[in-house]
C-alpha cells in the first residue's frame, strides 16, 4: 500500500460527508422534540419493526422518536426494545453487547441547558447515530538528561479484541460510561490499561481540547457497516517520567513500546493506528509543533478536520 | 454590561451561521471555475458596475467571476478595478487602502494542488469575502523560579488605529502578505510589534495549529457592515525568559502588561479584547489545561468553533 498523508488518515475516520441536509437523503433523523439526536441508516430502519406504543415514526419527515415523558420511562422502553432485538440477533453489532450505558444529551426545552433525556447501552449507540463520549491520552517522555526529542508510549490492541484487533493504539483511550466524570474515566482507563496510578494521573495529566469526528462504520469495526458514529474524545497529555513505565493492567493491550516521533509517523503513513487514534495522535502532533504550516500541506485543512463541529447537541 | 460566557466570546467572532446553502440567499458568491472562493453582500454588488470586460456574472446562480486567463491578467484587471472604486469612494473601507497584497487560493484543475489565482489588495478581502491568512503569538513567562503559575504578555492598541482602537490585543499579532513565509511573518512582526530578537523567535517560538473562523463585519471594525471576513490565524507559542520585556517597536500598542490567568479571564469577560484575539486566548487556554471539560460547561462546541472548517480553498 502506498503511504497515507495525514489528510486521507483523517478522511478515513471523519468519513461522513460535510454539507449534507439533515438529514441526509434516506437516512432517519432520531429526533427528541424538534432536536436531531443522530442519524438512523436506512439498512437499519428496514430491519426494524416499530412498535407504535414505544416509538413515534413520521415516515414523511424521515424520523423517529422515543415515546416517554421523562428519562426513566424512555430508559425503561429502550431498554426493552433493545434486549428483544438483541435476543431475535437482529443486528450482528448487538452481539458486542457492552452492559455499559451511555448518555444521550439535548437541551431542555425551557432552561435552554444540556441534559441527559436517555441512557443507551454502549454497543447499540452506532444504530441511533448518537454522539459518544470518549477520553485518549497520550503519555510521552524525554527518555535522556536533556534530550529534547521526545519519545511516545504506544500498545498494540490485543488480537482478541472484537475492534479493530491488533492495531496500534493511544496511550490510554475509553468510553465515558452514563455518569462518569471525564478525569475519573481517564484515572481509570489509565490504571486498568497502563497501571498508571491514580496521584500520578490526577496531578500530571493535562487536558488539551478535544477531537471530534463523524465516522461511518465500515467492516474493520465489525458488525453492520453504513452506520454513523459522531464522537467527541477530550484528550489529554501526561509527560512521564523516565523511569515510569506503562504496562498493561487488562488483557485488552498486548504491550507497550516507547517509539519516537519518526517511528510514529512511519506507523501512521502505514496505517497501523486504529483510525481515531490516528486522529489523537495528529492532534498532539500539531499541538507540540511537530507538524508545522511549513512541513504540512494541509495543514489548515487538518486542524478544522480534527475538531469537526458535530451537528447534534454534546455533553 | 452582564460577563460574556466564552462561548458568547466565540459567537461575536465566528458569527457567520452554519449550514447555509451556497451562497446564502441574496448573497453572490466571488467564483473561479466553479469553486467559490468567497460571498459579497448583497450591498456591496448593488453599489457596484460590474464592468463586463472584467467580470462574468451570472443573476441566476448569483456567482461573480474576475476574467483573464492567467495571474497576471487577473492582478491588472483587478488592480485597475479596486483603484477606480477607491478614487470614486464607493465604500468607506478602501479608505483603509494598505497597499499590502493579499493571496487568493484555489485548486488547479489538473494536478488538484492548491495554488495562487490572484493577488487582491489587503483592504478589499471583505468586499470579496475571500479568505485571509495571519499569525497570532502568545508570549508568557513564569516569572518566579519555580513559579508554576504563568503570566502573559498582553499589550493594548493604539487609540489611532483604524480598527478595534483601545482594545487588548495579543502579544503578537499580524497579517501574512503574498508570497511571505508563515514564520518568516512572525519573525517580522514579533520585531516590529514587541521588539523580540530573530534569534529568540526562531529558535522558541512553536506552532501550535489555527484558529479559524467566520467573521462578519460589524460598525467596530470600521467601514462597510455585513462583509464576509473567513480567517485563518496561524497560532504560536512563545515562552519568554523572565528578564525579555517585550516593547512596542512601532506606533501600534501603547505598552504591554504582563498579567496572570485570572487577569486575563477577567479581561475576557468584560469583552476588553479585539474579537479575534480573544479566540486565540480561548485556544491557548484550551492547549494548556486552563480551561478544562470539568470548568467550562461549553467545552466540545468552544474547540470545534474554534477550528472552523473554511467552505473556501485555503493556503
Amino acid at each position: 500500500m502506498p503511504p497515507k498523508s495525514n489528510l486521507e488518515l483523517i478522511d478515513e475516520c471523519d468519513n461522513f460527508p460535510y454539507g449534507l441536509p439533515s438529514p441526509p437523503s434516506s437516512y432517519y433523523a432520531f429526533i427528541h422534540a424538534t432536536t436531531s439526536l443522530g442519524y438512523i441508516s436506512p439498512g437499519v430502519f428496514d430491519k426494524i419493526t416499530w412498535d407504535p406504543s414505544i416509538w413515534t415514526i413520521n415516515r414523511t419527515s424521515r424520523t423517529v422518536e422515543l415515546r416517554g415523558h421523562d428519562v426513566t420511562q424512555r430508559d425503561r422502553a429502550l431498554a426493552s426494545f433493545l434486549a428483544g432485538i438483541r435476543k431475535k440477533r437482529v443486528f450482528r453489532l448487538l452481539d458486542g453487547w457492552r452492559g455499559e450505558l451511555y448518555p444521550v444529551y439535548c437541551h431542555n426545552r425551557e432552561s435552554g441547558k444540556k441534559e441527559v433525556i436517555m441512557h443507551m447501552e454502549r454497543a447499540a449507540t452506532p444504530l441511533f447515530g448518537v454522539a459518544t463520549y470518549g477520553v485518549h491520552m497520550t503519555a510521552y517522555t524525554y527518555p535522556k538528561d536533556g534530550e529534547t526529542s521526545m519519545k511516545i508510549w504506544l500498545p498494540r490492541r490485543a488480537m482478541t479484541k472484537p475492534t479493530y484487533p491488533g492495531m496500534m493504539d493511544n496511550s490510554v483511550a475509553g468510553g465515558i460510561a452514563s455518569g462518569e466524570k471525564v478525569l475519573d474515566c481517564l484515572i481509570r482507563e489509565a490504571s486498568e490499561e497502563a497501571s498508571l496510578s491514580e496521584d500520578l494521573v490526577r496531578g500530571n495529566a493535562r487536558p488539551c481540547g478535544t477531537v471530534t469526528y463523524f465516522h461511518v462504520r465500515d467492516e474493520r469495526a465489525g458488525g453492520e457497516t453504513g452506520l454513523c458514529m459522531p464522537e467527541c474524545e477530550y484528550v489529554y497529555d501526561l509527560e512521564l517520567p523516565v523511569d515510569v513505565v506503562p504496562v498493561p493492567g487488562d488483557d485488552e493491550a498486548v504491550d507497550f513500546r516507547l517509539l519516537n516521533v519518526e517511528e510514529v509517523k512511519t506507523a501512521l503513513t502505514e496505517g497501523q493506528f486504529k483510525p481515531n487514534c490516528a486522529l489523537v495522535l495528529l492532534d498532539f502532533f500539531v499541538r507540540h509543533g511537530v507538524l508545522t504550516p511549513d512541513n504540512e500541506p494541509d495543514y489548515i485543512e487538518i486542524v478544522s478536520r480534527l475538531h469537526r463541529r458535530l451537528e447534534f447537541p454534546t455533553a
